[in-house]
C-alpha cells in the first residue's frame, strides 16, 4: 500500500484507501500529507468492507448500505487533508467493477458522492453505463482508462483472475497509454479496435515497478505534448 | 446502540459511535438523520479499534495513531451530517477514562480535535487534568458528569469491573444529577462529597430504562428551573 | 446471539456461529459447556467472513479459500468440546443458500468437512443436488428443513430480502413442521406441495418467542409419537 | 508472514499466526502443508485480537476472554494439521511480555494449553516467573531465549520501542546464540552476563536476512557439536 514518494512525484490524483480494503488511519494521515506537500490532488478510494479479500471479490450488499459504506469513507479520508475536501471518489476493486454492469449500484455510488459533496469528481470506466447514469444525475465524471489492464471487446476490464488480464510489459503499457490518449482507441484481447475517452489514467502504485512506469509514462506524455492536469481543470 | 427515536427527544447534544467499538456506517447515517430531525447537536465518539471488547479495555497504543483514528472518526461522522460539521467530540470508554490520567494521550486528543476543527468542543471529565490541558492548548472545552456512575473521592468514575460502579435507581440517579448541577457536589462512594462543575450530564441511550430516565431527568430539570442548552450555547 | 439456556433443552443438536459472522471466543466457550451440560449435540455454523453483514450477503470467494475458513471456524469450535470433536456442520447464511446453487462450492464445503473430520455430518437443504454431491462424495449428510421459512416450488427457501419468507405464526410453523414430518410434504408459496425428506428441522435460536417455539414443537411432536433423536443415530 | 520454504528447512518447530494479528485460513492451511513436509513441527502463535497493531500493543482482557482466545486460536491450527494436534503454543507479541510480569494471565495462558491438549508444551521467556508457573501446573515449558533480541538485567527483552531492542548484525546473533547455549549467559544491554537456560532458539522469519541467518545459525550449531532436536524430545 505504499504510496511511494516517487511515484507521488509523477502523478496528477492520487486515490487513497480509506481502511475497508487496506490503509489505516495513521498511514491515510501520512499518505495525505504526502500528496499536499507534493500538489497532488486526493481522492477517496472506497471498498466493500473486505479486508481479508483486499476488496475484490463481488458482494451482494444492499445500495442504501454501499451508499453508507462510501460516505463514510470519503469522510474519513477528507477529515485528513487541509481543506477537509476531497478532489474525487474511485470506487475500488469489485465495488467499481460491479458498478459497471449494476445500474442500481452505479446510482448509489453517485448519489453518495452527491450527497457528501457535490463538487467532487467520480472516476469511472470510460464507454460505460455508469458514465451517463453519473452524467445523467448531474455528477461531474472523469472517464477513466487503465494504463495496464487488459480490455475486452465491450470495453470492460478483462478479469483478474483471467491470464493476461495485467500486463506486465511497461514498454507495451506506455504504447497503449499514448494511443488511447492521441488516437481514442486501444486493442482488446480479441484484437479489435474499442474507441476510448480518456480523462485519466489509473495506475497502480502497488506493484513492482511502478515508479519506473510512472516516470515514463510522464517523460512520454510530455515528449509527446500532452498535458497532464489535475482532474478538477478538464471535467 | 439504539440511539432511541424516544431517547433523543429528551436530549440536546448526541455522542454517536463511529464503528471502532460499536456502529456502522448505516446505523451512523440513520442515527445522525434522526438527530438533525430533533435539532439534537452531534459529537463523534470515537473509541479505540476493539469492536470485540466494546471500546472497553485498555490499550497502548502510540498518542499518534490515537490521534489519526480519531480524525478518522470523527471524519466520517461528519460526512453524515448536512453540514459536514460536528458540535463536539467525546472519547469512549478505555480511551476516555486513560486520558484522565495519561497527558500525554489527553493532548493527543486535543491535538486530534484542534487538527480537524478547531471549533469542536471536548467532552471531558469535569475535574479532571485532562480539563486544564485542553484549556491550555485553546480548545473550547465542557466539563462532564455522569448521571449514573458511581464516582470514587478523587473525582474519577469508578471502574466498570467494581460492583455498584453503575446506579440502577432512577430516582437515585436524578437526585445526584439535580445536585450536582443545582450544588455543584456529589458524594462519592466512599461518602465524601466531591466538588464538580457540570457543563454536560452524560446518559446513556443503550441501558434499560433510558427512556424513562432521560424524560424524568428533563422533567425534573425544567421543574427546578435548570435550563437545557445545546454545548454550543453554554461553552 | 444467545443460545438459550430455555431453548437448548427443546433441542437434540446446536448450530454455534464461530466468530466470522457472529459469536467471538467466550461466547463459544460458555455455548459449547451450556450444550454439553444438557447432551445437545454440537455442530460448527461457519460462515462468509462477513460480521457487517451478519453473513447473509453473497460473496464471491475462491472455493479454496471457503475450504480453509470453514476448517478454521470449525477446528476453533471443535477446541472448547470436552472430545475436541464436532457431531456436524452447517454452513450459515449466503454461504448454506449458494452452495444450493453452485456446486462447485458444494463440493469445496464436503471438501472441508472431509478434511477436517471424515465422520462429521453436513446438514444440507433437503432435495438440493448440494445433498447429492456430498452422498457421492462419500460424507455422511442430514436432510434439513426449516420450521418457519418459505418455500418456492422447486423446494429452495424464499429469499429473506422478499416479503413473507419467515412464517411469524407459531401455529403455522407447527403445522409445517408436522406435515414435513409426517406427510413429506410442504406447500410452496405458489400453492404447490412440494416432497421433502426431513432428517433435520431447524429453529433460529434468536428470534422473539424461539423459547415457546421450541417448547411446542417439541411437545407436538411427543405427542405425535415422532421420536426426536441426535443426528449421529439417524444418519 | 511468509514462513519462507528456505527458512522452514532450517528450524525444528515453527509459530503459525492464527488470525489474530497476522495470517489468514489459507495461509495457515499451506503454512501448515509447508511445514509438515519439511517434518517441522507445528505451535500456534496466539495473539491478543489486534490486527491493527500486529498485537503488539498492551491490552487489559480479562483472563478469561484470554483463555478462551487461545483455545479458539489453538483449534483453528490444529485443525489444519494431518493429526489435527499441535506440539506447542507460544503467545505472541505483548500477549508473551505482559504474561511474563501478570501472574494472572501466565496462568490463563496455561490453563488454556492445559484444557485443549494436556500434551502441548508451552513456549515461554527462560528465566521468567511464567515458566515457574507453568511447571507448578504440571505443564510441558520449553525455556526459550531470543536469537535476535537484546535483554535487559533481569533477563526480560528490552521493548521494540527502545532503539537497539534488535540486534541486525547476524555474526553477533550467532555469537550470543552460541554462547546462551553453550555457556548459559548472555550479555543484558547493561552489560552484565544473565544467566539463561536455552531449550528453544526463537528466530524471527519475517525479517530481512531470516534465510541466511536461519542456514548460518543451523551450520554453526551442527560445527560446535549442538544437536538440534523437536521441542517434543527435549522437554
Amino acid at each position: 500500500m505504499g504510496l511511494d514518494e516517487d511515484v507521488i512525484q509523477n502523478i496528477t490524483s492520487a486515490n487513497v484507501a480509506c481502511g475497508f480494503h487496506a490503509g489505516d488511519s495513521l498511514w491515510m494521515k501520512r499518505t495525505v500529507e504526502l500528496a499536499e506537500q507534493y500538489n497532488v490532488a486526493l481522492g477517496a478510494h472506497p471498498s466493500y468492507p473486505d479486508l481479508k479479500g483486499f476488496g475484490r471479490r463481488n458482494m451482494n450488499i444492499d445500495p442504501a448500505e454501499v451508499k453508507a459504506d462510501i460516505i463514510y469513507q470519503a469522510g474519513a479520508l477528507s477529515a485528513f487533508t487541509s481543506v477537509k475536501k476531497l478532489q474525487h471518489v474511485k470506487p475500488h476493486g469489485a465495488m467499481y467493477n460491479q458498478a459497471v454492469n449494476d445500474p442500481d449500484l452505479a446510482k448509489s455510488i453517485c448519489e453518495a458522492i452527491l450527497e457528501f459533496d457535490e463538487n467532487m469528481i467520480l472516476l469511472a470506466l470510460t464507454g460505460s453505463k455508469w458514465v451517463e447514469i453519473a452524467q445523467d444525475m448531474g455528477l461531474r465524471v472523469a472517464k477513466e482508462v487503465f494504463a495496464d489492464r487488459a480490455v475486452n471487446s465491450d470495453g470492460t476490464l478483462v478479469s483478474r483472475s483471467n491470464p493476461g488480464s495485467v500486463i506486465h510489459d511497461s514498454s507495451e503499457v506506455i504504447q497503449r497509454s499514448l494511443r488511447m490518449v492521441q488516437e481514442g482507441v486501444i486493442e482488446s484481447v480479441e484484437g479489435e479496435l474499442v474507441e476510448v475517452e480518456a480523462d485519466s489514467i489509473c495506475l497502480h502504485g502497488d506493484t513492482p515497478g511502478a515508479v519506473e512506469l510512472s516516470k515514463s509514462l510522464k517523460e512520454q506524455f510530455i515528449k509527446s505534448d500532452i498535458s497532464i492536469l489535475p482532474l478538477g481543470q478538464i471535467v
